[in-house]
């Protein structure tokens, strides 16, 4: 049984009381409702009270290191005074205001420092709270293009596995979907194409084909290259320019979802980097803060803004966040992309990415390792072994790596490290060793 | 013609020289697309450098009371120290770290602060970053909740004219979409009710009843007894708490859009304790994190909860964003549950109360007033001379206010003022002043 409904009656100096005996542990059983948690399967929560640089310090004093980045976040270390110092200046100046009819300098200086790392063709940035946000907006902004241009489109493209989030326009447009079953009526219609391996691409073009023949396709929403939740699944870069061309060819808005992807994480500031063609909009969203803060931005090049542009305030794209471009989530973001063209994190980027290459090497034939890739500082494997996404020889793996002292999250059978770029050789190694043991004990 | 395309091609020492000697709203035209925005209309965003209790400070020096409280969140005002100083020391301890698997001592605190102030029935908090995303899970609660009890009822009831926000889900429950035309075909099914007058109680209930049996209802979503957007219209609390018995004896999941309404702005902490019968989930943000940055919580009973609460992984919610239940944001949203219960800030509230009592009495009888009506620190009044929502006439309006030194932001020809607990009473009278010129030039 939850703990949860008897307490509301104790008195006031009783609940104080259990308060300052209880762990945080348990204390956060009684009201909090968790993400992604089943919690009659998963009761207790880890209690992190203290993050600095690539370690997590729980409440007991063991320590972790943070081999996910906190979910792909705090590329540049927790707490990071370059990013922390310059919030705090910010929280003294101007903390919040509306960003319709208003602007402020931290937007401001974001845009000029952002604009120039993107691709050549990415010109305006709308911004939101979260990656969800950022790709219904991405979705949005290829529906409304179409409509405001008169064009009767209204299905959205999208690769088989992408995941783009938990909102309904997200979830609609996310193939993954396990768990969408409750809502699967109220989806937009989407229609989806496998991704391009290399040794499927010509199939995957004819399908593409025959599917923008048969079907008014507005939008093509896609992980460039890697799709995180399905479990850091790669693709091909060839193949991926093929369909985009033939998006293009199309006047299909190809909307490139690099919410996990960006921000130095393959190697390239932003995946599509690696691609010839360049989407016509962006969602960007997690290490932007750098780890601080939500925020996400959806960029667009000048012709997708053109398509709002107009006398008929009806074809201005007429959404907004009251917290939108909220200039502490900005002024982290700002010092963020500072550390990223930073020598020192250029260095860091290339040293993990060097380290990931000869631990790759390292275990590449060991014969539980299948399928091992990796870009930039991104590197997964399937463990040879046979279990279920969230089953429960998964959450004996979990337990493995947090009891040897390490935060990895493995995806089914899919080990991943997506560690800070600042972590350091020894703990890189620590992360190493206990996949090395995972592979002998499991 | 906007500014953008042209400057990217400058080399860098061109742009720093255009940045040094450009004011900040001209830079933002470059590459900033705002929300809400048609920027072929609205070209120029004001730059605000500064902001403190009631005041903000644009780039040339002016200062404007914000009369709105930067969309109803900075209720304690601006850069408040109390606020601010905890947030920097929590950046410091620990800024992110997953919440699924996790926990940590700003959100377990938050949590004990903030369901003891919630009505006596909710039990359980699940965290988000916006409003959108919030109301998008309590339609999620309320869906899910009959599918994971094997009910057939996948339509949702809402008010005309009510608003929830801008992603999919959220869209399809707002009744006031003058701009949601690109977007409808993928909507969710929703049925409508006006809102309870007091005159059309009982047509209401009727209607109520013959959509009841017409649809299989999951959810009930409205905002009580104030609609934000649909220009802060009032209705009537003893309608409405019989629409919400009719709903809870039809097994209809009732969920209370508090995202406005919450937090002391209607004169008790949440609008849902003027009712009798209490909502089965309730959607909080904005002042809920006082201002600083973007949260949001879902919260809801335990009976929605133990809905989800299975051996079946499925019938979990699957729903997790990134940032959930930010340290930072979480810290923000307990030092502003403090203040809104410290002696100090109710009594701010009684006067503004007050304050707005006297001025209404002053008004209520010109001829240009109509329909003005208060709750809590709300006060608004319909400016009776035709002008349209977005037209120019509701723009010369908003410029006069801002010439005058006051930000308010009039939804078509209603006027209002929603300003922070802590304004002085200068301000206000200011405030006020500037309204009844309104009411002389206009």
């Amino acid at each position: 049984m939850p703990i949860s409904k008897s307490d509301k009656n104790l008195s006031p100096a009783d609940q104080g009381e259990i308060n300052v005996q209880e762990s945080l542990s348990h204390r956060d059983q009684r009201h909090i409702w968790h993400p992604l948690t089943q919690h009659k399967i998963s009761k207790e929560m880890l209690a992190i009270v203290k993050a600095r640089g690539s370690i997590l310090y729980d409440e007991n004093g063991k320590e972790y290191i943070d081999g996910i980045a906190s979910w792909y976040t705090c590329m540049y270390g927790h707490c990071n005074p370059d990013i922390t110092g310059k919030v705090a200046a910010q929280m003294q100046q101007l903390d919040q205001v509306v960003f319709s009819g208003f602007t402020h300098e931290p937007a401001v200086k974001l845009s000029e420092a952002l604009i120039p790392l993107l691709p050549a063709n990415q010109e305006k940035l709308f911004f939101s709270d979260n990656g969800s946000t950022a790709t219904e907006i991405g979705v949005k902004m290829a529906l409304q293009y179409h409509h405001n241009l008169g064009n009767d489109r209204k299905v959205m493209l999208a690769f088989e596995d992408g995941f783009h989030g938990d909102t309904f326009g997200a979830m609609s447009v996310s193939g993954l979907s396990v768990y969408n079953g409750p809502f699967e009526e109220h989806f937009i219609e989407v229609v989806r194409i496998p991704v391009p391996t290399g040794k499927n691409n010509e199939q995957v073009l004819r399908k593409l084909e025959s599917l923008l023949k048969e079907h008014k396709i507005a939008g093509f929403i896609y992980e460039p290259l890697v799709q995180g939740a399905a479990a850091m699944k790669m693709h091909d870069a060839e193949g991926l320019n093929e369909i985009l061309k033939l998006c293009k060819r199309h006047e299909v808005i190809c909307v490139a979802d690099e919410v996990m992807t960006g921000f130095g994480k393959t190697g390239k500031n932003f995946a599509s980097e690696y691609l010839s063609v360049q989407p016509d909009v962006m969602c960007l969203s997690k290490a932007l803060t750098a780890g601080l803060l939500p925020m996400a931005i959806t960029s667009c090049s000048q012709k997708v803004y053109d398509g709002f542009y107009s006398d008929e305030i009806a074809k201005g794209l007429f959404h907004g966040h009251t917290y939108s471009a909220n200039p502490l989530a900005c002024t982290a973001a700002l010092a963020g992309i500072e550390l990223l063209t930073s020598k020192a994190i250029q260095q860091d980027i290339q040293r993990v990415i060097a380290s990931h290459r000869n631990f790759k090497n390292k275990i590449k034939d060991h014969p539980k390792v299948k399928n091992i890739r990796t870009l930039g500082v991104i590197i997964a494997f399937e463990l040879d072994v046979k279990m279920e996404r969230y089953g429960d020889m998964r959450n004996r793996l979990y337990k493995y790596f947090m009891d040897s002292g390490v935060f990895l999250r493995p995806l089914g059978n899919t080990i991943y490290i997506l560690a800070p770029f600042t972590i350091s050789a020894s703990e890189l190694e620590k992360i190493y060793a206990s996949i090395e043991a995972v592979l002998v004990e499991f």
